[in-house]
């Protein structure tokens, strides 16, 4: 008998409908002999109309009483979910966070969770009873109501796994599972099996929103497995997310990630020196915009090109920002380009495999793909190209690196 | 300085424009001096929308999971009216009823109020900040959300002024106050200025719904005054509801109530014995309908006529409960009617005066009205009439009493 985690995304829970099918994976699991914690968010839709509510009384709302108002959303598809439970002959309880004490911070709108209480759980799983859980939402050493910020609940889902020692993390979602690349370019992208920690934190941070960061790092730092699946397809596996096993045969590539929303911005012939990337970089940090890619190197004449990549939104805000550094750098020049995309490669298996990145290189050349920025860490080689090539680049790639088949 | 309670009910809340409204009530009376605590409502319709959503799943849903749905929407107006309060410049806090343990009996979807801790509230009040509560929901000893059932917002407002010693509970509603009798019926209707909790608990019990009749009893109990005002007329002190005074200079009759719900049932020439009220309503009451009139008075033959009214939505099914027990009985006949409506002259100064009762009837009988059966209290005279002769008979004794002037 195992001890299972499932959690159900908005869209998962967005109909009365839906919560039926819901209840039938849970109560099934059950009926396998499992003991099952169900997260849920909040129907979907029900989040934005909380949000408009308080945008029509101030379009700026924050803090405790946003925390207060969004966490109903949760609460509302609890209740149900429980209701259907039973409706399906099995028992069910709903605990919120105040009741099962998901201890946070007090940071409201995107608190970080600190400890749970597994007393109660424990009690009523041992009755037999499927225990449903609000995803996003806490409460802090006060008692106020807090939230985890938008996608809070696959990180809610992970840290009750955590906490009571669960066999596995079920995060239930509208696609089939993490896939080699995004099935609206490559017809032939394909499910992936099985991925580890690391190669899905490249993937999330590269643009495959399957399943928020924090929470893959959470089930990383616990080695809580977590398997991603459909709420709608139950006949599949899903794709199975999990420590590396040196007896796990590894494709060399995993999959192809990508990010539209970038921009890229350039500042040359700034003279190298100690303490230059701070110079240029720190007041783009102090506006709170994020820096992504970051590549430096040396022009002929010993002056340096320094080129970083930002969120789109953020461009114009960043692009003033360096004209600004560039006169008191007295840089010869500033650029940007915010027609720019990010893609990688991902996949552990390129540690012990040489001449992945010139093949890379090579595949995108023979299209006459431009590489603007190059960055590679151990499992990921990240290239800038213009957005028009994208959708060419990733299906050479998924061909070129066989990962169709 | 006072303590206030500010209760407002869902029509109240029913629009984010509407909270506005209501944060300019609360804002202002903290302007005026007092410590403010408000108790709000779910915003209209939402109460409607989070049934209809259980009842999808499951037709007859009750108990604790319906409970925790249905708090949310309470929670929901809570924090909008925070939001809206700090909009004004003010200070609020919202605190539900987990947070002020709001503790209540387990009797989920009609609990009743045990206790409140007034710590956490007087604490918020000292700091200057306005507290907003949601009603109708508390926790049981074990941290499970109950609800009070509907309406019980009213009684959740009256405890809290019980447990703060407030000085008054002033219950905002889309009326004026309580008025004599229905306006729509009878045009000269006039906004009552005060009423004893006597009075209002017979106006309540005779089908005028402007207060809970539990907030009442509650209220009369702990010697709470009650203030019933609207919404959206703020230059209108509504109608005062507090313990009989002495110098209270009381008209005799304070309003006309009606109930248009009623049908009566007759059961003819029953042997009169000891226990036979119990014999022919004990069925009845065992299948949860409930009487609310009773008569019995002997016939020639030393036989009893027995009669009494029931809900109309129960008439049918007390037919036949009656018809069984007639046949064990040995009773001559059974009949019933289910077009009459009961109507109610209320006022504790019908105590001190003879001839109130006469008055009504011969009022009555000089419109060819007939009167099915009558029934009296120390301060309230209710008879039983065909619902054609309700509205003429209301705008009769309207006049007759002189209660428009």
């Amino acid at each position: 008998m195992s001890l299972l985690v499932q959690k159900f995304g908005g869209t998962s829970v967005a109909t009365t409908e839906c919560i039926r099918k819901v209840a039938n994976i849970v109560v099934s699991a059950q009926q396998s002999g499992h003991k099952v914690i169900a997260v849920v968010s909040a129907m979907s839709g029900d989040t934005d109309r909380l949000i408009n509510l308080a945008k029509e009384i101030n379009n700026k709302v924050s803090g405790r009483e946003l925390d207060a108002l969004m966490s109903t959303g949760e609460q509302i598809s609890m209740a149900l979910l429980c209701m259907a439970i039973a409706e399906c002959g099995a028992k069910a309880i709903s605990l919120n966070a105040s009741q099962i004490e998901i201890r946070t911070d007090s940071t409201h709108n995107k608190a970080r969770i600190q400890s749970i209480n597994d007393k109660r759980i424990k009690e009523e799983l041992s009755s037999g009873k499927i225990v449903v859980v609000p995803g996003f939402q806490g409460v802090d050493a006060a008692g106020n109501i807090t939230t985890l910020g938008r996608g809070g609940s696959d990180t809610s889902a992970v840290a009750l796994a955590a906490a009571l020692g669960a066999d596995e993390c079920q995060i239930f979602t509208d696609v089939r599972g993490v896939f080699t690349t995004d099935p609206r370019i490559e017809d032939n992208a394909k499910k992936i099996d099985r991925l580890t920690f690391e190669e899905m934190l490249e993937m999330s941070s590269q643009g495959s929103k399957v399943l928020q960061i924090r929470s893959v790092e959470f089930a990383s730092k616990y080695d809580i497995p977590i398997r991603v699946a459909s709420t709608f397809e139950n006949n599949d596996s899903g794709t199975l997310i999990s420590k590396e096993t040196t007896n796990m045969e590894e494709p060399i590539i995993s999959g192809i990630a990508f990010n539209r929303d970038e921009a890229q911005l350039t500042i040359r012939g700034v003279q190298d020196q100690p303490g230059i990337a701070s110079k240029i970089l720190g007041p783009i940090s102090a506006a709170n915009v994020e820096i992504d890619m970051i590549v430096q190197n040396v022009g002929e004449d010993g002056a340096a090109n320094f080129t970083f990549t930002v969120h789109r939104n953020d461009y114009k805000q960043a692009f003033s920002l360096l004209e600004e550094s560039a006169k008191q750098l007295n840089a010869s020049k500033v650029g940007g380009d915010d027609t720019i995309v990010k893609l990688s490669l991902v996949g552990v298996g390129m540690r012990s495999h040489a001449g992945i990145a010139s093949k890379m290189f090579d595949l995108l050349a023979k299209e006459n793909i431009n590489i603007h920025m190059i960055s590679t860490s151990e499992i990921k080689i990240s290239v800038v190209i213009h957005e028009q090539d994208l959708d060419n680049a990733v299906k050479i790639l998924h061909v070129g690196f066989d990962l169709g088949n």
